[in-house]
């Protein structure tokens, strides 16, 4: 068997039986191997931005790595953007990044670049595999750093000639270091905290967004009276009717003083401390006061779950009653289309365990409220602040759970950088419903605008939006190959949302707002 | 006025006067400039792909380059592959890219990345602006940089407090060395190489493929007997009739050694010794055999022109006639569309001056000697391998010389990596003609995967086929603002380019082969 057949049949022991590939001449092989080697799924998009989001998506629900194939240092970086958001998502991902033949390299033909370069600054790990007999222990590695906790990015290089070139067989992944455990002194400061009649936050992230950490979390939060939040960049949180539904800390620097301003201790578990997404002049970056202390009594790569269980434990909390949702779901509305009217429609009608996949943006901060009564569902939210996210991700995302809906709510501006995902949607049948927040505009960039103290006038104005020539979103969407439709009215909206979850395969509404 | 004004100012004292953008939050103060500073034309593109690889053509045919404002360490990774490909076409470009507030940076906000390490490996010059005071010198320093032969990628990273904070004035680009003149031992030792009597090729690349110096060129040849060829990856040769216009080194191995196997000298002329674009099993990588000589005339950082002089001086070949091609079209076909069929349509119909940007990869193999009698036109090659690279590279070219029509021919395959282009062709309302050769395959990897010796089965395959689902790319260019027809006969397509080369604005012809 030559190196890329040993790969492949590694990454499938490995339990890495995915992979969203753009391959080129350097993949080949790898390519090749697919039809030899039983149980990997090989799934093609159009662009590379599509197959490292899908990754994303794909690895935050499954909680294990996809593989992706990319070809050589351009595809890498085509693919970069969405690995900034993976990596800031600690969502583990195995990219296996074609090169040419060793020999090949010092020739600087056309596609030589400096491949490991490219791979570092959005790879926790990175290893160009030196000839074809270390490519299956090469690759067993890379499934291990990736599985490694909170969840890395672990770029393989792969030289052609290590893939055509005979090797010994497969290897098996090493095994993966636990979850740093819980630490008394952790666990005995954060009860202090809480014990200690002054405000106090406990912060959410990572693992502790999950259904029965933000239980426990919200126990800890009846008993003692401290507030919970999750991190505004939450990768994935388990959320709805009959859990503790915590809200975020928000993206407005003055709106998220409003919510810790008074703040003596924050409690800090899977998450870091809160920061600005960007500065501001004459605002802070840091989103609590300096009066606030922060008790970090789990990191992301920390066992979430045995911490919280234990401070529970030492402040009595083991029998109390969190705040779970009530089931309730919004009236459908009517009139003309509003942001307000699709969150109405999207908390009446979104079916249990639906994966929502979420870059609205501004389109999307009031959504939360309409959706926490809503049956039990995920919730995906923007990490690394790279739009082009939602399309790929959700794409994964349905890859990873093929007997849940998708809905990925996107801004039109957002969507235009990784439109290319909806062919891979029609191509694999994904149960995927894609809502596009069409307001002509990247209408962040607005508010952006006023907070940085900038005046735009009309030139500057013609960078943010997007209305000459208006999008057709029906028209490239079914030239992708999905089916669409075009609401401007709440009853439209209404009637074409209900009949996209009624129906499987992917779908795409233009929301004109 | 602050730094980003004081850096809009100094771009436009230095005679950068277009910008493509996909700005954010950290370029507003950038943007809002374009308000008070006269004679900058900012360009939206809506993926930053189509950004750069709009400077790229744009600084093809412009000899000089475009700014770019790309959006952090992500923008800059979206838009790397086609940096990549301007690197190597030795295109100059000046990328501006935001990044936090000096002060930010160490919050690791999402956003927050390497953005030096990203830029290093496409960019010759790479500096992050310290404070608001060194924007205006910095700035002039990357034009200087990007001026620099033989043109080079000069990426400045702009913090956000730099671009708010009130800054000195406008700055003045350095001034850049002159190509290096031609050698006088070089000139004797490749004269000594002409008058060998032993098969000689003169290889032309870089500023040595416009027609003053392919003419000169042409003349030594006539002279010497020695063969002329252009290099496979030539950024912008001039051609067509009246012009010495030499065939490329093919990119086939086998056919490569066809040109090149009985050589004992090899002249180079701002080009490199040709090597193979991948290796494959048993085949050399250097595409000469070891038994020839090279001899460097002119490297591309030189004075090409000037060495030509000198050479043609040594070898008395002032007054020799050079082979210029005579004016002749092929002639109309009809029945089933083919790539032959479309070749004659683009050789008949191909108006003079037209700038033709090509990526039709496999389908574009023959269409040179269906255009080399056509009247004198500009032929931009792919120089770094990575697809995606001509819609992009059309629009800036059509933005660089507005009274010239650009013929961009494409693969569907790559396409479909930046097809966002035709939106800013809508909105500039660029006199671009886009040819897609939709053949529903990357058909190149076919004949790869034979070429490494791989045997692809139905799953392999489908990697490579675009056919499930079947892309409708006159939808998607309506989508995107774009008039489009679908072709399936010679004559349909006769009718089509001839209608959009008669028509102002951009059209896209879906060539079904």
């Amino acid at each position: 068997m030559n190196g890329a057949e040993s790969l492949v049949r590694t990454l499938v022991e490995g339990g890495v039986d995915v992979c969203f590939t753009n391959p080129g001449t350097s993949e080949m092989h790898f390519c090749a191997a697919l039809d030899r080697v039983e149980g990997m799924r090989c799934i093609l998009g159009l662009f590379e931005g599509v197959v490292t989001g899908a990754a994303d998506g794909y690895g935050r629900m499954k909680d294990g790595p996809a593989a992706t194939l990319l070809h050589t240092g351009p595809g890498l970086g085509n693919g970069l953007a969405n690995l900034h958001n993976a990596r800031k998502a600690l969502t583990p991902v195995v990219n296996i990044v074609g090169e040419h033949a060793t020999y090949h390299i010092r020739h600087d033909a056309p596609l030589t670049s400096d491949i490991e370069g490219i791979a570092r600054p959005v790879s926790d790990w990175v290893k160009t595999c030196p000839d074809a007999a270390s490519v299956a222990v090469d690759g067993a590695q890379a499934i291990a750093e990736a599985r490694t906790a909170p969840g890395r990015i672990a770029t393989l290089i792969l030289p052609a000639d290590t893939a055509w070139n005979e090797a010994g067989g497969v290897a098996g992944a090493p095994a993966v270091p636990p979850p740093a455990p819980a630490a008394g002194e952790a666990v005995r400061d954060c009860a202090d905290a809480l014990r200690s009649g002054e405000p106090c936050m406990i912060l959410l992230g990572h693992r502790a967004l999950r259904a029965d950490a933000t239980e426990v979390a919200g126990r800890i939060a009846a008993r003692t009276g401290a507030e919970l939040r999750i991190e505004f960049g939450a990768a994935r949180c388990e959320r709805g009717a009959g859990r503790v539904t915590p809200d975020r800390i928000p993206y407005v620097v003055d709106e998220a003083f409003g919510v810790t301003g008074r703040l003596r201790h924050m409690i800090l578990v899977g998450a870091r401390t809160p920061v600005a997404f960007f500065a501001y002049p004459g605002k802070p970056s840091v989103l609590i006061p300096e009066t606030c202390r922060t008790h970090l009594l789990a990191p992301a790569a920390g066992d979430a779950m045995g911490a919280l269980e234990w401070l529970a434990d030492e402040v009595g909390a083991n029998d109390a009653e969190p705040a779970r949702e009530t089931e309730q779901r919004p009236a459908l509305e009517s009139g003309g289309l509003t942001i307000d009217k699709i969150a109405s429609a999207i908390g009446r009608l979104m079916p249990e365990g639906c994966i929502v996949d979420d870059e609205a943006i501004t389109s999307g901060r009031m959504l939360h409220a309409y959706t926490r009564g809503c049956p039990p569902h995920d919730w995906l939210f923007g990490t690394g602040g790279s739009i082009g996210r939602a399309l790929p991700s959700a794409t994964g995302a349905a890859v990873a759970c093929p007997d849940r809906k998708v809905l990925c709510l996107s801004g039109d501006g957002s969507a235009m950088y990784t439109i290319q995902a909806l062919w891979t949607q029609a191509r694999e049948g994904l149960d995927v419903v894609t809502v596009i927040y069409n307001n002509r505009t990247y209408a962040i960039l607005h508010g952006e605008l006023r907070n940085v103290g900038a005046n735009p006038g009309p030139k500057a104005r013609d960078m943010f939006d997007l209305d000459r020539p208006d999008l057709d979103w029906v028209r490239m969407a079914n030239g992708l190959g999905v089916e669409a439709a075009r609401a401007e009215t709440a009853e439209a909206f209404n009637r074409a949302l209900a009949a996209a979850f009624a129906s499987p395969g992917p779908f795409l509404i233009d929301a004109v707002i």
